[in-house]
């Protein structure tokens, strides 16, 4: 290794991302100067195409602190991917390809959308554990890459990041080496006013490799990435590093985090580095072609894949495009009572015959979200992942593993503690992810463990999730059509799931409708009303609407098995199911607030649920037929 | 200590819960048997008062595993508190003041809710923080006792646990004794399937004392709790254990967790401890006069408040009843810009001002969510809390500390991360925790960091949670309003301030209506349209409203500082200021669904935001004069 040529690279990203920062007016250049050093030496051991982002036995490198833009740009646009010294210029603008945070779909290379800290960590051990099980199935020559992980002092400090790297040492994920820029800065100050552990003993006692080094010697970086690729766990380098390294007065600086550095301080870091300080964005040929992967990542690329065999070939061909049409679907006899939990059981099962690629678990709940994989054995070997009871680690884990780009992930926990991965539902959806989340003990249905558990807000604050589509079937048949549209969405899905048995309906409804979120299953001349509900409520609608008729009150009903997909449709297709000519009442054992946007009154829950036995609940919070029918017949008054 | 009778003081507790499951047919017998000896040596080191249960110096005890609530009220009832053995007969009954977990605020003794995992563990953190300020702030004499916390293996996997006890491994709080109940049981099989850490090692990494028993052995749990308490740093034990020990032929299996033993099970159980198998519910008076705490509990408070000085008295008294007419608000020139974290500085500095027990602090945030108190120092000393970056635990800790007794605290994060603490805010709201959560940074007004960084569900979300109090002011003036309403309220509160400035509004607004959530801030004769609006939405409502009348729309405008207020005032109120004879608009740069309850046409965000400048987001987006007032006009044809 030259370091004369190193430090000429180094410093080029340093002020490629100090000049974007000020240009922008906005950005964080601390990180990306305090990094350099480090990202130039993980460079030369990186496997990627430039030419084919998607390669599937490319190394994956996770920028965990996603605030770190300046250096991500810079990176790619070095290497050769589609990030043009104009997007670098265009930073954080609008419409840009450089936003201020990394964006998967968005930014050609970006392996995983990061910037909530401690996601990036638990993307890293994700994508770690699905390179796993596909060596497993195809074989090491087939799949041998690596998984790096850039992190910072906040990434370790979130609880997730725990979870994750507790998860990696237990499952001795040897392909994944988590790089931790120890700058010992945060936003208030020093680390130290908040966090004072012994980082080195935390991660041994998770069973990790652990080296340490100074993050701005080239030699000592280049020894431990070396060392870390041939360990037999986990690794953690911690490199000891100067937040905004090579600025020419702030190094150190908590104020090198959020904000530009100043003209003068940029020309008078770049004259102390022997750059030019007149010119910005200044990247030299011979830097250039120093950082440049495109020739040899597609001799890499096409090396591998002339070694690989037909079947090999077969099985990447299978799983990267997994055959929905062949699900051999579970059926369910009418008027039988099925909790949907079960019959999602059944469907999960369904797919996993079919579809190699699919597989998932639940954070320590199988036995009651009803997710064995039967048969399936226990990952790394089988399909059966035992997360634990880390929820949030789980859900960032599947994000990674759904976007490996082999495997359909499903993840599953009650529905109340779908609180805990709100973080990483959110970045599914913006990522669009295809994680399938399986909620189950969806309302006070719950029953004795009282309102810790009975989930109130829930469907509302992840129908309010941009897109992300939470199915809640109000019998086992339409669980089944929910999944067959689930699969085929390009965003992540929840499957919200009753503990408690529903009786399967007759099957003269039109399932295909599921596909708009909402349909009717109950339709009558001259009605007056509609009600609409999802879940356990369609049946009590159903069976309030014959109990209305008795008082001459005709009723539709509406089922609701995505609300989501209902409010993506056209105003002439709502107006055939929700008839404007009625007065429309919708219910549901939960908030339901976003029912107003259809319906005149909302029968929810204004509080939590309680303590007792479910069918207890339901009448102590009003939802039987008398109470529902005393209330529609009051209100139409 | 006569290890026969604490034989039996274990065994009646192990059957009075195993009674109590099988009697509900529901619940949990596992951890409170295994937990049993434990529970019984602890009980004798435990300063309470069952008279008086909140007695500021008693002992805090937390019980983590929520689930373990046969334990609980075992306990309250044999220590004297207001729990009948009827009401230990009513277990998970509705109604009942045993529900299936413990519920501050229902059930006499319980110091706050648990079962979602990992809270209690926070909570005893955040008991042990209060407790350290309170000494502080009141001499050693008057406040020194301990904070205990039982937990297990789900409340340790959990990434909350990490970030709490890593809090106190830092502020070296050695007031705080973590007992965990080491049984390698979980609810999917052995603890080994998912997990596989050197916990005594990850403690020592966090800077605990660390000390290992067999759980079932009274002479070492008594050795470990006697070193506990003069411990020099928090304290874990670690108490190997047997999942429903003691029963007959399941001990240290899984299946004795969640369910039912069995009456044959339970029967054979007592023959073997030598308890009457016919008889339920049995409680000698040998046992219960060994546990009672009724005459020790009144006669250790006397002692205490006996010792208290004059000035002692009168500072708990100030403590406990907080002037808040005492607080001197800042005042807001109007037409002048003021982004309302900044707005919100001022109040909360005014606020700290006045009380001595306000104090609170940020995820590592404090220079960008405005939240130093100024001069109050740092927290043990003083009242600014460094959270470090975890929000979860900073949100649970604040719970505790906001229940110790004698502080209001604060907590604050960029409003995108409030989902880190979701979990924390549920059980505020279900608790009726006063916890004031600042969240600023509020729309897509955040601009250049991007979609990661901009909520846009979140007001729905926490909207929608039940007592829960979301407020977003529209100027610094209303942001005032808005605190002295939060003050006085039993029940969390958020405040969710904008990054960019806004115009401070001609103060001829009511004011007082703030406390009714929304209030109409433009009433003009004739309208035949009303604009609802929040936060930086309500200057654009204004201003669109003029321009309106360019066109001769005349417009009402409502504020809606708070959505959760409005909805609970009475249709007589909503029509004075929603004009039924108008048609209904609301504009809000947010998800916005919430809105149809009052509002025929809401103009929120159906996507996520975008990385730009804030003004070209608000342009992009349509929340611009123009856009909204075409938007209206093309509604109103």
């Amino acid at each position: 290794m030259s370091n004369n040529l190193l430090q000429k690279q180094a410093d080029t990203i340093r002020f490629l991302a100090s000049d974007m920062v000020q240009k922008a007016n906005s950005g964080h250049p601390g990180a990306p100067m305090g990094l350099a050093d480090i990202a130039t030496v993980l460079s030369k051991h990186l496997n990627v195409n430039p030419a084919n982002s998607k390669w599937l036995n490319r190394d994956r490198l996770v920028f965990s602190g996603g605030h770190a833009t300046g250096l991500v740009y810079s990176l790619l646009h070095l290497w050769g991917f589609d990030v043009s010294i104009e997007d670098i210029k265009n930073f954080r603008q609008t419409n840009s390809r450089t936003p201020g945070h990394p964006e998967y779909g968005h930014t050609h290379g970006i392996e995983i959308t990061t910037g909530p800290l401690g996601q990036g960590i638990a993307n890293a051990v994700g994508f770690a554990m699905a390179s796993k099980y596909a060596k497993n199935l195809l074989s090491e020559e087939v799949i041998n890459h690596k998984v790096f992980c850039l992190c910072g002092d906040g990434d370790l400090q979130e609880g997730l990041s725990y979870e994750a790297t507790a998860t990696a040492g237990h499952l001795g994920l040897d392909n994944l080496v988590i790089i931790y820029d120890s700058n010992s800065i945060t936003i208030e100050g020093d680390t130290s006013i908040a966090w004072s552990e012994d980082v080195k003993k935390r991660f041994e006692a998770i069973d990790f490799e652990v080296l340490e080094i100074d993050g701005h010697n080239f030699t000592q970086i280049d020894d431990a990435i070396t060392k870390a690729k041939t360990a037999t766990k986990p690794v953690l380098i911690i490199a000891k590093t100067a937040i905004g390294k090579g600025a020419a007065t702030m190094e150190g600086s908590h104020h090198t985090h959020g904000a530009p550095l100043g003209a003068d301080e940029i020309a008078a870091s770049k004259v102390k580095a022997g750059f030019d300080p007149e010119e910005s964005f200044y990247v030299s040929d011979e830097v250039k072609a120093a950082f440049d992967k495109t020739t040899t990542g597609s001799l890499i690329e096409k090396a591998w894949d002339d070694s690989l065999s037909v079947q090999s070939k077969e099985k990447i061909e299978m799983l990267q495009n997994p055959d929905f049409d062949s699900i051999d679907y579970p059926e369910f006899e009418a008027d039988t009572s099925v909790a949907t939990r079960d019959s999602n059981h059944k469907i999960l099962n369904a797919i996993s015959q079919a579809l190699p690629g699919f597989m998932g678990g639940s954070a320590d709940l199988a036995p009651s979200n009803k997710t064995e994989l039967k048969g399936a054995g226990d990952f790394p070997v089988g399909k059966n992942i035992h997360f634990g009871i880390k929820e949030h680690a789980m859900a960032s884990i599947c994000n990674a593993m759904n976007l490996y780009g082999l495997f359909r992930v499903f993840s599953a926990t009650f529905f109340v503690f779908s609180d805990y991965l709100k973080p990483a539902a959110r970045i599914a959806a913006l990522a669009s992810i295809p994680q399938h989340f399986v909620w189950t003990h969806d309302s006070i249905g719950v029953g004795e463990d009282g309102p810790t558990h009975q989930p109130i807000e829930h469907l509302t604050q992840f129908r309010a999730l941009p897109n992300f589509y939470v199915f809640r079937p109000a019998d086992a048949t339409e669980n089944v059509a929910s999944w067959k549209v689930a699969l085929k969405l390009n965003a992540p899905s929840a499957f919200v799931c009753s503990r408690q048995g529903l009786k399967v309906l007759k099957d003269d409804r039109a399932f295909g409708e599921v596909a708009n979120g909402g349909y009717l299953v109950k339709k009558r001349e001259n009605a007056t009303v509609t009600i609409m509900a999802s879940g356990s409520e369609l049946m009590l609608a159903l069976q309030t609407a014959c109990s209305l008729e008795e008082e001459g009150v005709i009723a539709n009903v509406v089922s609701v098995p995505c609300y989501d997909l209902l409010v993506e449709q056209e105003k002439t297709y709502i107006d055939t199911i929700i008839d404007p000519n009625t007065k429309v009442f919708a219910v549901e054992a939960a908030r339901g607030l976003e029912y107003y946007k259809f319906a005149d009154v909302v029968y929810g829950m204004d509080t939590f649920g309680a303590s007792g036995p479910a069918n207890d609940l339901f009448e102590q919070f009003g939802f039987t037929i008398p109470k529902l029918k005393a209330k529609i017949l009051a209100d139409l008054k």
